[in-house]
């Protein structure tokens, strides 16, 4: 892993510092050139004669992910995001009234109201898994849970939006299997951030998005269905992608994991998401992720030791996202204060409303959110300190 | 409506003669300076931090497209694709077991198979309304249909994507008000290209997408819902941007229509969305649909007199939409022989797969598809008129 190639195909970081990796993380240059070099040839040749052009490059993106998984290209589909890529895996599942879901605390408010609309409408059981002394999925409680056979899925973040700890997720998809308890993740913070090998996971289903650590454009995402389930599941949605119609009284739904995904797309970002892709899995993704390990350490030491500033990250907490509040500004006047123009520091802010029960549990209304990319420095971080330093009080 | 600007602001139209508008049309300047603008954009302060900084555009986009429909901002939803609008509105729907869904023999067999998909899973029961002597929709036929108080929805495209023929949409929608029953419009080929509003109309609900007549960017869309109707229905799938979560058991769904939206968007292209419906609004819907159907007029009659030729639009089709089949050729080679170098002519092909039970009704597998713009001219469909007479024989 190369930092100074990182930065030269980034080409904001000459104006900014950008720890906003966690939200949407800036584009590299092949990305941004794949993007509006599509759009320029829909211009000059239309927009599905564009598509015809380019056909074998929309295919090697399905490739693209399926190696970044190490799944098969027809294991996946590509998908507006990642919240409608997760909404068709998690809604397409058969469940039942009495049937009991089992996800972390650190689980996504909009996937809890998803939980909750299902409960609602089927009479599903939500329960939380308890964790651990490092704030991640227990795994001997987990172990219990397995033990009721209402049990039907586990769904949960592998790492939390608010910086949770990465879930030990490979220990849990072997708990899962030998459960024969159908396993869903959700990897938007994981994917680009950390290797995902969906064997090793064992998980039936990942979805991810291409903003973030994948360093692609927004508007796109992904699932990841293995063959076996993918087969037995109908989708949600249905149309003419998905599926065929036979007569005025049948259709046959498609084989592939293409049966979640719809139509229409935006091509350009797709190619996008597939040059990020690509991007990524040129850098290693192990060295990034050890990178941003080291990044994140970095930042951690040096923010515990800023007179009125807490570390907010639960123990164990390993990932490029860095958490942490003030004793008098609130996380948007922190915001407000690193991203002023002679500072041009992007953080974020991460409210209770994210991460509901992950806040209460941890009596939080707000963080700070520091998120770091391999094309992040150590002066960056240094840049940062100082800023926060010179916070004025109140 | 002026011509030569329209040209103007499509430079390719130098270069060749793009007769696929119903797939999708060329991009105006506008647009693709406003997507790529915002990916440049994206690419300098980051995702969200661009999305921030245009925040007013993106509200803007709500306002352009209830000028568009005569509909109030909070009645719009800018959703990935017309097919997940459609989705989202359709599927959202409470129909029962024993309710009756009444659509046309037009209806895009995408929707069709979504209707299957409901009639196996809860029980409704689907109506085609006969056709009148001029290939619409049968006013008479359908009152008689609506005397019978199991039917809830009345759902069918505006125009369908064969070339169908205009619907009588506001005389569907005075009997669907009369009756109480719900009224969904598949606006696909119609927005952008015809006049389409909402309160003459009296359709509860339409869904459009951003890449064919209204010359936006692929993968966008929007959905229409009344207000009244809107606040009834909770969205099949909810999330973050749709909900709140108020406590680990309840939450609280958004009032207006962006409950069927997600969090997150592909920001460069829902912009560009905007800047198609501005470009549209600025040009006059009304004299482009003049014009529309003058062009059209235009290649159907000279169409009628190539020997081997069939014009196979069914009577009173108005549209730009317009479909032939050559005695020995297949669309295939129709469509490959006009896009050949010496000619750059865009045409497309409709299967019956596409609109399987107009097709059968009219004994037809496969249509040639050549959809105009008001950027066209008399001298492009002579082009292709003479470049159809050139066609060798077998």
């Amino acid at each position: 892993m190369n930092t100074e190639q990182l930065r030269a195909d980034t080409p904001a970081v000459a104006q900014l510092i950008h720890f906003n990796n966690a939200g949407a993380a800036l584009m590299p240059t092949p990305v941004i050139e794949a993007v509006t070099r599509h759009i320029q040839l829909e211009a000059s040749l239309g927009g599905y004669e564009a598509a015809g052009r380019q056909a074998a490059e929309v295919e090697q993106v399905y490739r693209s992910i399926g190696r970044l998984l190490n799944a098969a290209p027809d294991e996946i589909a590509v998908i507006e995001n990642a919240t409608r890529a997760w909404d068709m895996a998690f809604y397409s599942l058969p469940l039942q009234p009495g049937d009991v879901l089992l996800t972390s605390a650190t689980e996504y408010a909009g996937n809890y109201i998803a939980y909750l609309q299902l409960k609602q409408q089927r009479g599903i059981e939500i329960r939380i898994i308890a964790n651990d002394e490092h704030g991640r999925v227990s795994l001997s409680a987990l172990q219990q849970m397995l033990e009721d056979d209402r049990v039907a899925l586990i769904s949960l973040p592998v790492i939390a939006t608010n910086g949770g700890p990465v879930q030990p997720i490979e220990q849990i998809g072997a708990l899962a299997r030998a459960a024969g308890v159908l396993y869903l993740l959700d990897a938007c913070q994981g994917a680009g951030q950390m290797p995902l090998d969906v064997q090793k996971i064992g998980c039936h289903m990942l979805t991810a998005t291409s903003r973030k650590y994948l360093r692609g454009p927004r508007g796109m995402g992904f699932l990841y269905i293995e063959k076996a389930l993918c087969q037995k599941l109908e989708p949600v949605f249905l149309d003419l992608h998905a599926a065929s119609l036979q007569s005025a009284d049948s259709y046959t739904v498609r084989a592939d994991a293409r049966r979640f995904e719809n139509w229409e797309c935006n091509v350009a970002a797709k190619l996008g998401l597939g040059a990020a892709v690509e991007y990524a899995l040129a850098q290693g993704i192990e060295p990034m992720w050890l990178r941003i390990q080291q990044l994140a350490d970095y930042l951690r030491q040096h923010l515990g030791q800023i007179p009125g500033f807490t570390l907010q990250d639960p123990p164990m907490n390993r990932s490029g996202i860095v958490t942490f509040s003030h004793r008098q500004h609130s996380a948007a006047q922190v915001q407000q204060w690193l991203a002023g123009q002679d500072k041009r520091i992007n953080v974020s802010t991460s409210t209770f409303r994210s991460t509901l029960l992950d806040m209460q549990h941890r009596d939080l209304l707000e963080v700070s959110r520091a998120s770091l990319h391999a094309y992040n420095t150590e002066t960056e971080i240094d840049a940062m300190i100082a800023a926060l330093q010179a916070l004025p009080r109140l």
